[in-house]
C-alpha cells in the first residue's frame, strides 16, 4: 500500500513512519521541515519503501507533481502547526498551517481520486467544558486557533467524504508526549531548571489536568482504528483514562534532575489563553473496539522526562 | 447604533436592513451583489441612518478603508453562497464566499477592535441524523460545503471571540423562504411549471421534510436573540416547530396556480448529494428566551407561493 504522511518528519509522523515501514507499506513524507526534522526520519532514508519530499502542502504546483508521480492509496494528514499557546499572537499561523493544509489535502485528493483519509484532530475541538468528552459531545465552541483549525478541517473533510465519496478515520488525539517531541510541558521544564535549578515558575496555578499520552500508544491507536473501522466516517477519542497534573509534572520532573528547586505559580487557572485547564475524554469507543493505551499518563510523563533528560546528556557527551 | 451587515442586500439581509433602520441604528450594508440586489435596498438609498457599499469582502484593502472610516459597534455577518446545492461542482465556491468571508471579518474585527459578532449559521452544521436537533447535538459532520463552511466558521468564531474578546450570537437558520428570496424549492417549482403547466418533476421522492421559516419571523428572532441574550457565546437554533414535506409544497405550488399538473419523482430520498433530506429542530432553547415563530412552516410556504406568483404577475404587467 502506497501510503502519504503530511508531517511525516515531525514528532507523531515520524513514529508513524516507523510502524508503518514495519508492516511492509510503501510510506512517502511530505514535511517542510519547519517544525519536523530530518533527523527524525534519518534511518529511513535509505530504505527503499521510504521516500521523503521537503515540500509546502501550500505549493500546490509541487504538490501536484507529488501526488501525479506517487498515486497514492491513503494519506494520514497530519501536517499542522502544533504549538497551541503560540497561535493566539498571530491567527494566520494556525489558519495556514492547521487549516488550509487540510483543504489543500482534500482538493489534491479529489482530483487525485484519492478515497482514503486519516486525519489527526484534537481534544482542543472541544472547547473548554468540565463534561467528560465523548465523541458526540456538542456544541463544539474551540478556544484556541489551533481547535478551530482542527474543527473547520473535520467539517471539510466530512462534507469532501459525502461529496467525493472518500472515506475517512477522524482520530482525536489529547497531549502528545514522548521522544522526538519539540515543544510542551515537560520540555519547558526542563529548559527552565537548568537556566535556574532552584526555581522553577509554573503558569497557572498547576491545577491543570489532563491526560498524557505516550507517542507509540497514540500511533498503534491511529492504526488500529483504521484496521478496525470501516464506516464511513470513523471518530475515535485516542487517549488514557488516567490524568496528570501539571504541579505533578513539575514535581516529577524537579525529582528526575535530583533537584530541590522550589515551585512557583504565575497564578490563574490556565497557562495561556486559549488553553483548556482541565479535560477528560470517555474512551468507551475505542476501548469497545479493542484498544487500551498500554502506558498511564503519569508513565508517559515519566518516559517522557526521562528521554528528554538522556537526549540531552547525549548532546553534551557529543560536543 | 453604528451596524455593519455584510450580505445586507441579499434576501435575508436585506430585511435585517429594514428592521434595524426601523429601530434607529446606523446601518452600513457591503455586498457585492454577487447574490444580493440593488433592488432589495433600494428603498432605504436616500435614509440618512443607511449606507451601502458595493465591495468584495475578500478584497481586504476596501474593508479595511471600509472599517477605518465606520468605526463599527458591531457586525452582522450574513455573506454567503447560499446556494448549497450547487457548491458540489466547485469547493471553492463555499471556501471562498461562506468560509473564507467570515475569516476576513473576524481578522477586520480584532484590527478594528470590533467586539459584538452576530453570525448567520445553519442547521446544515449538524449533518445528516434523525436526532431532534438541539444546539448541544453532536457529532457534527456536514454533508454539504455550505455547511462545512458554516461549522469553519464557527470554530473561528469562538476561537477568536476567546482570544481577542469579541462576544458572539450564533444564530442557526433552518430553511427560509419568503420575499426577496433568490433560489430554492418553490422557486424552481414555479419555474417548472410555467415551462410545463402539465406535469412537474421533484427531485427525491417528495418526502423530505424540512421546518421552512417565513424570513420576516426569521429576522425578528435574530434581533430577538441578540437583545435577550448576553453570555459570552450565545448559540440558539432558529425555527418552527412544524415541517413541510416537499411534495406538498409542490401540491400547495400547483393549487395556488390554479393548475392540474401531474407530479413526478426522479426518485431517491433526496434531492442531490450534500442535501439533507429530513432534519427537525429541537427549539426549547429560544422558546424558553420568549421568542416563537408566528407563521408555521406550512403557512410560510403558501405565503412564499403568493408571494412569488404576485411579483411575477407585476413584472409581466410592467412589460
Amino acid at each position: 500500500m502506497k501510503i502519504l504522511i503530511t508531517g511525516g518528519a515531525g514528532f507523531i509522523g515520524s513514529h508513524l513512519c516507523d510502524y508503518l515501514i514495519k508492516e511492509n507499506n510503501h510510506v512517502v513524507v511530505v514535511d517542510n521541515l519547519s517544525l519536523g526534522k530530518e533527523e527524525n526520519i534519518k534511518h529511513l532514508l535509505n530504505n527503499k519503501n521510504f521516500k521523503f519530499y521537503k515540500q509546502e502542502i501550500l505549493d500546490n504546483k509541487g504538490m501536484r507533481e507529488i501526488f501525479t508521480k506517487e498515486k497514492f492509496d491513503i494519506v494520514f494528514h497530519l501536517a499542522a502547526n502544533s504549538d497551541i499557546a503560540k497561535s493566539r499572537l498571530d491567527p494566520s499561523v494556525d489558519f495556514n498551517n492547521t487549516f488550509m493544509t487540510t483543504y489543500t489535502v482534500l482538493n489534491l485528493m479529489k482530483e487525485f481520486n484519492v478515497k482514503k483519509l486519516v486525519f489527526a484532530s484534537t481534544s482542543a475541538i472541544y472547547g473548554e467544558t468540565t463534561t467528560v468528552l465523548n465523541e458526540n459531545y456538542g456544541p463544539l465552541f474551540p478556544v484556541s486557533l489551533y481547535g478551530a483549525a482542527k474543527l473547520a478541517s473535520e467539517g471539510f473533510i466530512t462534507a469532501f467524504g459525502e461529496n467525493y465519496g472518500i472515506q475517512v478515520w477522524i482520530t482525536r488525539f489529547p497531549n502528545v508526549i514522548g521522544e522526538r517531541a519539540t515543544h510542551g510541558v515537560i520540555l519547558d521544564f526542563i529548559k527552565k531548571l537548568k537556566a535556574n535549578p532552584k526555581e522553577l515558575t509554573v503558569l497557572g496555578n498547576g491545577e491543570q489536568n489532563k491526560p498524557y499520552i505516550y507517542v507509540k500508544d497514540l500511533v498503534e491507536a491511529i492504526i488500529y482504528v483504521w484496521t478496525h473501522s470501516n464506516e464511513k466516517i470513523n471518530c475515535y477519542n485516542i487517549g488514557v483514562e488516567t490524568r496528570t497534573k501539571v504541579k505533578d509534572i513539575a514535581r516529577m520532573t524537579i525529582k528526575e534532575m535530583n533537584l530541590d528547586a522550589t515551585i512557583k505559580y504565575s497564578g490563574g487557572d490556565r497557562g495561556w489563553i486559549g488553553d483548556v485547564p482541565e479535560f477528560k475524554y470517555d474512551l468507551t469507543k475505542i476501548h469497545a473496539l479493542g484498544w487500551k493505551a498500554k502506558f498511564t499518563s503519569d508513565e508517559a510523563v515519566l518516559k517522557s522526562v526521562k528521554y528528554i533528560l538522556q537526549q540531552l546528556e547525549e548532546r553534551r557527551n557529543k560536543k
